[in-house]
């Protein structure tokens, strides 16, 4: 989750000494700073950036569904005022698009429109025909500039790839009806938007599998901010290929720690004199170099790399645990793996 | 300058990478958080911390004198409230050995008093004199607890040096006879206090100069608190061997960075479109692979790598200098590199 063109604590050396293999990073916030069309000029975000891996844009609709001012929706797109400066800007299916094109991001995400939990049925199938309307018309716009008649927009990355969603709330038939017409669209691959939103976890689980089989098999399959080590373990499952999620990362700046023997919350008072690694069966820098003690104080001190330390073992922790649900499936034992995944999570304590 | 037990900002091994020799740690951080009780029942500050290299604690006075509130100095000692919690403490020459015995560092520094810049004579020869009564007192302790004679200290680190401190504002004949009355005392080596307090670079100089003078050719002289890159060849010049100094992390936070082209303030608006690295000349990880646009971003932008950049860049130009100045010296030319130095410098452009 690289919101600004940056994990937040990490360099781009200790990502790719992690064995990192995409980055994720936000339009709406590139967007609104430094901008899209200096980015352009820099030759695009890989190079503004300095990461020669794959990289993955948003397109940035959530985040002005959840951070703008006074943001207003209607069949054209969003409207809304930066979170920065107050300045008015529109984000419609064509400019997510465009500044996605300008970006020059591997995978790009269509626009489409966010629902809150819970929704009605007549409004989430509301909401589900304007993503689709809005689909249509990115997927249009994306094939536009891929033809290079889109004036004044500058394609960094000829090789883009463009990702549909699919949505419909928690309502299966909507999610099996919003599958197939956006698959009639016709994407590089589909995304599965609108979960995690506070749904329990079976329905989320339910809502993954309802969708994922309308999917065709042979296109990466994207689970849009999910979620738990355990989700994932679901939703691969389920048949889900790609992931992004802020959890490893937001936690570990705030001390929350994923360990292979349950959560830690690292400003708890009974690590203040525990030397021991934070998790004895992990292989990181932080673990093999700091004790809980050690990290404890970091943290309480407010120090900097309290966030760099515990963001490198979280980061290693989701890495290492997708790691080994490749190698279970690349030797045929998923089945098995999964089952011991979440038994030995039933036996693991978790600090509140 | 590593306050709290870690350089902010960095890892030991971006430090360890850097080719850094030496942490230095701030004993009244460390006594108030998480206590050198603590880090004594850890095996001391090496091993808490996780950092094998040499480690400086300094006595604490200079924070007691510019964080503690409501502080009142005595001939005891120095009495404080903590500024974390107002709790009341008081450190004396004999708990400043005391603390540091504790934290193990290698080389434990004497409580002096630290005289705020202009002193009249008079005042200075008071705090001189109080300063030597403080010093007689610390090697003391610091001799008796060597011994193993003072109960309830734990030492961690038996081969601690402790370095003896000069003081005298900017007198002179306070300055002569405070070095010679410090070696009479008889330390591991010495520290030159009291300078960069605010007087002109060539009073410093001649302050530098005037103790230097004063001290044994074989034991190393340490300038405590300084300083720019210039200071540091003004003060080899004059003998100094040491030096620990807070301007190369702290402005590397502020987005103040040093180059051989100049300094450069990355948050100026014409580094915004400025695909250049920061110092053409720079080998280290930032320089190899950012460019100002993107640093500029990663400033205005508040992201925590903002400050991990930065900072890899200015502890290289840092340490680079003073291996240049180590090259100079082992080749018999210090002097003609000291004239190319300040030739180079005065071709420089600062940014403001």
């Amino acid at each position: 989750m690289g919101t600004q063109g940056a994990v937040k604590g990490v360099t781009h050396r200790d990502l790719e000494s992690l064995g990192a293999q995409i980055l994720l990073s936000n339009t709406y916030h590139l967007y609104l700073r430094p901008g899209d069309d200096l980015i352009a000029r820099h030759g695009g975000l890989h190079r503004f950036i300095g990461w020669g891996k794959p990289i993955l844009t948003d397109s940035g609709g959530y985040q002005v569904f959840s951070l703008a001012a006074r943001r207003t929706i209607d069949e054209q797109g969003a409207h809304f005022q930066s979170h920065l400066d107050g300045s008015a800007h529109s984000l419609t299916p064509e400019k997510a698009a465009d500044i996605q094109a300008q970006l020059g991001s591997d995978i790009a995400m269509v626009l489409d429109e966010c629902l809150a939990h819970p929704a009605a049925l007549d409004l989430a199938r509301h909401s589900m025909e304007r993503t689709l309307r809005w689909g249509r018309r990115g997927r249009d716009r994306f094939l536009a500039l891929r033809e290079g008649v889109v004036p004044g927009v500058t394609i960094t990355n000829p090789g883009q790839a463009q990702f549909g969603i699919v949505q419909g709330s928690v309502f299966p038939a909507l999610r099996e009806e919003s599958a197939c017409r956006t698959v009639e669209i016709g994407f590089e691959a589909y995304a599965i938007g609108g979960l995690s939103v506070g749904e329990p976890a079976d329905v989320m689980y339910d809502m993954v599998s309802r969708t994922t089989s309308c999917l065709p098999g042979e296109r990466a399959r994207y689970l849009m901010g999910t979620g738990t080590p355990s989700d994932l373990v679901e939703s691969v499952a389920r048949g889900v290929d790609l992931f992004d999620c802020v959890l490893p990362t937001r936690n570990a700046r705030n001390g929350q720690l994923f360990t292979s023997e349950g959560r830690i919350n690292i400003r708890n008072a009974r690590y203040a004199e525990d030397d021991r690694p934070l998790d004895p069966a992990c292989r990181c820098y932080t673990c093999a170099t700091c004790s809980r003690a050690y990290l404890r104080h970091l943290h309480m001190a407010n120090e900097i790399n309290s966030s760099t330390l515990n963001t490198l073992h979280n980061l290693n922790f989701y890495l290492d645990t997708l790691e080994r649900i490749r190698d279970a499936i690349a030797f045929r034992r998923f089945e098995s793996f999964r089952v011991a995944f979440h038994q030995s999570l039933s036996r693991q304590s978790h600090d509140p």
